[in-house]
């Protein structure tokens, strides 16, 4: 950090999946926090959770919880981001929100930090974190659009129980203990049992048959990669997998790259990891990706369908990468910037 | 049936989980058969296992074992099939090999009977059955082509760990049992843990990246719809379900063709089963479908990202319309055919 104050951070929605690992991230990355503030629903008023080896008591949202804070990173739902979001910025805190509410709305810059950190010094007070899928997605396609220019993009994922929230976290757990004991899995936090299925919904359907998931990502990485025409299409699947997302991508490329050249490109590239040797068994998993912080890429193949593209396999910690880490990584770079 | 002929019918590999299921489906259909001889290798010699409510005896699979034999069922391993199939046929039998060691050989026949089932005719008494995912695919392609011809197929799997044998099905099992009890999870039987986790290998890798899978997946649907050059690309990704296959797919078509038609298309079709109504929750998953002899097609949507395209997810039961009940459908229509 190039700068040395010691900043006043709240985390909003603390004692959620993200927000918890927002707090855990900012200790890990030894964030130049001056006090943390993990504010979380009334009901969870006087609560203490675990903060770099000692605890802190989450405070109540309140109207004036904002006061003094540098820097708000929101975890909560697009509802209470709506509401508090503003209020936090006019309080003076930069926000840096991790729900979809603020995502597409024109003032506010919606960033990776590898792909479009520049973007960050054009904030009026609010920054969004992007979809979960989305932050991979692009972290990948960016060194590929400055090297050989991107064409098309269609995509497969297989989202983690995670993405949805504790609740089907734990239903998972729940579910898997039922099928070991041999009684009937509970199915209430999602449409169908996860456990020993996968699951192509769960997300709000829209007119055209997509679902909300499909279109952020379609949406998102356009807006991110400042590219609004890009062709782009996404099948989304819930997977059992407790942490993790995994996308099956096929990339359609304006000029030709082999296998090799890419594996080289996305081994410089800021935030990836390559792990692609089939033969000695070596791709990504969500299994032992989950708790890492780059974006984990294998199965890297040239395209014979069409002209020019490839196939690849990217698998990242949606709680991580895809949420928390981003948001945070955000705020650093907004440090470097001079933004906060 | 208008041939009203009873015949003797080996299932070859009885004790397998192709095999068993072959047994199931021979009697569920009340296929035509006089005597049903289960054939496995030596140390099987004497079990016996049940058929139709009572039991058959195993018997070993040895040089004289299809004398009398009108129709062979194999669910052998490729090198297995390789040997004792040549052997069924000229001893006079219809072999109908579930393995891939037939599938590519000129003279032998790739039958998915909604497809194509007029090459039963060209048989040299072997005929192949399918991949289990190249089953599916083609079943939900062939009206497609029909209507508005196929440019471009672009699948990502989500297969069952049944499509890998009971070893895979019982360790998963096993790796079940033991996160629910909160112990290490057994890892023997594929390259990486599987339950709470995906895996986008543990086929045989190929010098181009692909695997052996995917490679089958773009020949065997190619040589079934005739088409040598169709443009057509796969992913290949195990998930932790038991039995139940689903894929991904994005079609690019010549002619233009809506959501609503291709449910139409669909729905007049044969095999398939169209449950497509997100807004109240209805897609196919492998846990429903599991169980089911049809095809089942859901997330019909137009493809924006292309001139012409349609977005979909298929989901089959493996064991049976991709392999057992698709074996037994090519012996059905070759009596049908007069060839049986």
């Amino acid at each position: 950090m190039p700068n040395s104050k010691r900043l006043n951070v709240a985390v909003v929605g603390a004692t959620g999946m993200v927000g918890q690992e927002m707090l855990r991230v900012l200790a890990q990355r030894m964030f130049p926090s001056e006090r943390i503030l993990a504010l979380a629903s009334e009901r969870s008023k006087g609560l203490t959770i675990p903060y770099n080896g000692s605890s802190i008591t989450v405070e109540p949202l309140e109207e004036n919880a904002f006061k003094g804070i540098d820097v708000a990173l929101f975890a909560t739902s697009g509802d209470l981001a709506l509401i508090h979001g503003p209020a936090a910025a006019e309080s003076g805190a930069l926000v840096i929100d991790n729900s979809s509410a603020w995502r597409m709305k024109q003032n506010v810059p919606l960033v990776v930090p590898e792909v479009n950190s520049d973007d960050i010094k054009d904030n009026e007070g609010i920054i969004a974190n992007p979809n979960c899928c989305t932050i991979p997605l692009t972290v990948v396609l960016n060194p590929l659009r400055s090297a050989v220019g991107i064409e098309r993009v269609v995509m497969s994922t297989y989202q983690s129980a995670s993405g949805a929230g504790r609740a089907l976290v734990d239903e998972l757990e729940e579910q898997t203990k039922a099928i070991a004991e041999g009684s009937e899995p509970p199915v209430v936090a999602y449409p169908y049992q996860l456990a020993y299925n996968v699951v192509p919904g769960g997300w709000r359907p829209e007119p055209d048959g997509y679902n909300e998931e499909e279109t952020k990502i379609v949406n998102e990485t356009r807006k991110i990669l400042h590219n609004p025409d890009l062709r782009i299409v996404a099948t989304c699947v819930r997977v059992p997998v407790p942490v993790g997302h995994g996308e099956a991508v096929f990339i359609e490329t304006h000029d030709k790259i082999t296998a090799d050249e890419a594996r080289t490109l996305f081994g410089e590239s800021p935030g990836i990891v390559v792990e692609d040797d089939p033969h000695a068994k070596i791709y990504p998993t969500p299994h032992h990706v989950a708790g890492k912080d780059e974006v984990y890429v294998g199965r890297i193949r040239e395209d014979p369908s069409t002209s020019h593209g490839l196939a690849l396999w990217i698998v990242s910690d949606n709680l991580r990468k895809g949420a928390a880490l981003n948001a945070v990584q955000i705020a650093e770079r907004a440090i470097e910037l001079g933004v906060l």
